[in-house]
């Protein structure tokens, strides 16, 4: 902490996810905010804007998007709606020290899944290559040290740290073509996943006492998934009546029907997080309410030998480890600063 | 409606059911309410319980659970913790004209399940094959003019009326081994279903912006699924931050894969609901809030030819289609009233 | 109900009062919608734009907002934004049986107060005093058989029926000049009274968990009060994180300090609202879930001799007792039916 | 930071004022949590009661309420019910560096005003005035060194924070007798205030889409606002479908009608609150949502020459700046430490 702290730029910051980086550089000792861009508020100061970072940010102003402004940063966090970093990124990459995307557009390795699953083709593809996909817990290495960061989206970070342990050791008959029984991701998530902007179907009174299914059978985050488990899924979203939050309530079948139990799927994944700061495996079904205003993911698993199925459980906050946190998260790794500083292991409870 | 009154007891009616039961009585042209009794109340004005019945029950005072002082009543509501009307059913069945049970101690049919699922031995085996199973868009036949009626678990409710009808057409590929994939339901509920009595699970501070799972594996109503869908069934029930509502959402493997569309099974289901009042059959994914405050179930269902699933989604409001609406319904048959009379259609929204 | 059911019309149908009108007249014996006009969804289903309805209406179809098109019927409720009403009024008042305004356009007799209050000169300033103020517990006689009526506002609904049967009883200390101590109305509402069209303080994000004032000094609801009581008054809303609802917290300066008890107040209520279905005077406090889903009133009174205050409380449902429900109890009146046809007087709860 | 970090007791951390102290303590780089005592929750772990805290305290576990085991750290903090603490300080606090009680047996100087208001007579009076009263905006020359502080209320810390330096500048019309105008405090507040236990009246079913005032007219919390304020209060407590929060809602008399503007209101906060890290002053009426997961309380004002009142808005997180936060916020001052280490001036939002 001795050292000068990192000058940090944030691009689309007038969002959920840009006041959560916001907060979260307020309480971070090697971070420091300097320039912070959001088109459709530029010259509005931050705290009229959103009033809970006032005592923090007291008289900075939003600018206008624009990469010249962010040159010489040490790090900027891009926390744009999906496709608008691809336009930003080409520009970007060599003035500035390490760049952080929050959005969809270089998470997949394949380009042709963007067409299939974002509607359009990509316009940088000799990029994606170039980013570190930003799961910590899964990827670190590839990390450390780390450029270029695409951080996960909230749905896949949830599915992946339940699921991805187990994949990994082999113990789920894991299908690939289709025709074998898929893996189903089945999650519950919070309204501020689906962003700031007001709607219809985000309007108090339409979510309030509501839970509904939406984008079935094609929620572009089933491509991330698939990707980061080498599997087909199922993907069923829901909107739940609730701010913050993802409860992703896995099912797969087991690789040896019979052979394996509830203690083994746990004590594969208490091994495989038995480090890790920001995992909790618990033996009571985590909680969102248990993860919300932390970095922690909590997870639990069950093995049903009567049905053959093995029941995954993953609750993250969406905004902190399914976005703003983990991009700090790697921004640290990437900074080469510990990993943990400046993020809430603690849940806000109650 | 020129005819006289039918005259009403309802036992438990402390309870949200009670209380449920209560309201829509208040709005029925030919039922009357007589007696209410709820041991834990008793003495007690029921509009100083539950001020919202204030209005129509400026006077009536709960009794204790008495079996004599319901002797001679047309009709006997029993909405009672499970395990309770057993005690009272016996003595009952015969001084009243009609007995609608709102609990489980009459749904199921094979007395061996009472020990399996809920952990004691049935205390009047002999009865169970004499009550009829109060789903009538299942059960129309039985129920019209019955006597002794089970009114259906909530979360079976829901799932029986989204998945039977494909069940019974045979597009579904149905595991009764266990071995085979089973049906996966997938539910959230309102934390009414759980009953009125404070626990600390249930306190606002923790339910609120909450979602968890919970009953993994062996939640009681798997029972009633698996006996009504005649397969195996693995139940995941999760409690969401909402008072009201059901949603399950189901999956299924289809017979023959690859030879069943969203289209045929939107048909199926079109087809097997269309003179049903309470039944609505929607392309777009039902949501808990169109059905709240109604005796309406909301259906729809999509086959996903890429990961080879089909999707079920079914909507109710746990405390009306799912408990004491169904129960009246049950009951307007059982008296020879038409079917639909003083239930809401409509959910009360937003 | 053996009399051919009046032709209902309603305009501003797609809104949170179009929609609680038709659940109202879906369940109301001698009330038959013909007609529904929504200039912002001509030509969508009912079912479609609010699946709450789809039941009761599988086949409607909004059509544009076209005061030709009511021509004849017996009765047109509009509910539109204020300042819409205007428009259409003196063009349909010749044509229908009876209109029943929900909008504020002609509850004020003093057209002064609409360009204070309201921002804007009234068009049809002439028509002002042809139409009765539609709040039954205090104008009953003007509304029974009339042709125009001007339903209250939420908050005045609140307000009046806890104040007003205490100014008329000469035991408050009401102040006219602005000089002596105002009445104070400080409420809470539930969002639904800010209407159905997606506002970024309307966000299910930003409203959930919050509790704000809004319309310091200044809400149009003010003017209605004062005209109400014939006293000035200082009124607070605020924005509670729930749906429905209205509580109204009264304060005042008993005209005898130190001779007026929480006895004689309540005593007063109870004896002036002793015959009147739709009100409830409860010793507890009133809570605004107990009114929820009914057209009831609920109110309580406190003398502080401590303090020299006196503190009443009001709550209902602002969508029924607050608008639609309390627009049907007048057109019962004006058509010359029971006053309590099809209105719930049980709360939906929990 | 280079020095030792200080040793904390806390008792009573099993509910949410606990929870909240070990969440704050757990992100303080001067504070390290070596004992924890919970009567009720004696030999649970920590990470099972409150999975929140899990990934910070994985091994620790509540021990029995116990002074002899607090003996020797360097600051205790009580967070029992009232009452509680009056059985342990007498004990404790010459065994222990500091002691910080955040319940009310120690926040009033007046022993008499414990009978009256608390219906018990206080059990070591003597000890009243060696607390100082721990609102650091308010008292912080007190509070600096302190060795025994007892933290305000939730209440009196919202409306205190507001009303006060009205109040001290004599731009308000203050009553003591109680025959003038009262002050009148009308607030809201999530339930978290209402503690852990679980009550009917804190049920989720029964507080969700529900608002209600309690505590008419005798509020325990009322003598502490009049203490604070030299002045008779007339406090109105509402319970809102919340968790976290309070607004409150002042209503108060300008002590010369006319002179006052908001203007001259709203500058008098600012200048007051220029240098306080955890006072925001906004034009906007402030929201609990903004104050929520901070130590900020947010402010605002307004005049109404038209009715002749002042109106004061405070918000704030009820269980940070109007609990566990200000106690850590107090516990700074005591020790020696900057006042704002380890404590949150940015809200969770949203």
């Amino acid at each position: 902490m001795s050292a000068a702290p990192k000058k940090v730029g944030i691009v689309g910051a007038s969002g959920y996810g840009g006041a959560e980086l916001l907060r979260l550089c307020a309480g971070h000792p090697d971070l420091e905010v300097r320039v912070v861009q959001a088109g459709s508020h530029a010259g509005e100061p931050v705290a009229t804007h959103t009033p809970s970072l006032a005592a923090a940010y007291r008289t900075l102003v939003y600018g206008p998007t624009d990469a010249a402004a962010l040159d010489g940063l040490d790090i900027v966090f891009l926390a744009l709606p999906h496709g608008r970093s691809q336009s930003l990124v080409p520009s970007l990459v060599d003035h500035v020290g390490v760049v952080v995307d929050l959005a969809a557009d270089y998470r997949l390795s394949d380009p042709t899944d963007y067409p299939t699953w974002y509607g359009e083709t990509h316009t940088s593809p000799e990029l994606l290559a170039t980013f570190a996909y930003g799961l910590p817990e899964l990827h670190r290495s590839e990390l450390t040290g780390a450029t270029r960061i695409a951080a996960p989206g909230c749905y896949p970070t949830a599915a992946l740290l339940g699921l991805a342990p187990l994949v990994e050791a082999g113990v789920l008959d894991v299908p690939t073509g289709g025709g074998a029984p898929a893996l189903i991701v089945d999650a519950a998530s919070g309204t501020s996943g689906a962003g700031r902007a007001p709607k219809e179907n985000l309007h108090f009174a339409a979510v309030d006492e509501d839970f509904v299914a939406y984008g079935l059978l094609d929620h572009r985050h089933t491509a991330e998934m698939e990707q980061g488990l080498g599997a087909t899924v199922l993907f069923t979203p829901h909107l739940a009546p609730m701010v913050r939050g993802i409860l992703a309530t896995c099912y797969a079948r087991p690789a040896d029907p019979g052979g394996l139990t509830t203690e083994d799927a746990m004590q594969l994944l208490r091994d495989r997080y038995a480090d890790e700061p920001f995992v909790v495996v618990s033996d009571a079904p985590p909680s969102t309410k248990s993860a919300s205003g932390s970095n922690t993911a909590h997870l639990s698993v069950r093995v049903d030998t009567r049905t053959g199925w093995v029941v995954v459980l993953s609750a993250i906050d969406n905004l902190i480890k399914g976005a703003a946190g983990q991009a700090v998260q790697c921004a640290n790794l990437a900074l080469g600063l510990p990993e943990a500083t400046g993020l809430p292991v603690v849940g806000v409870y109650p």
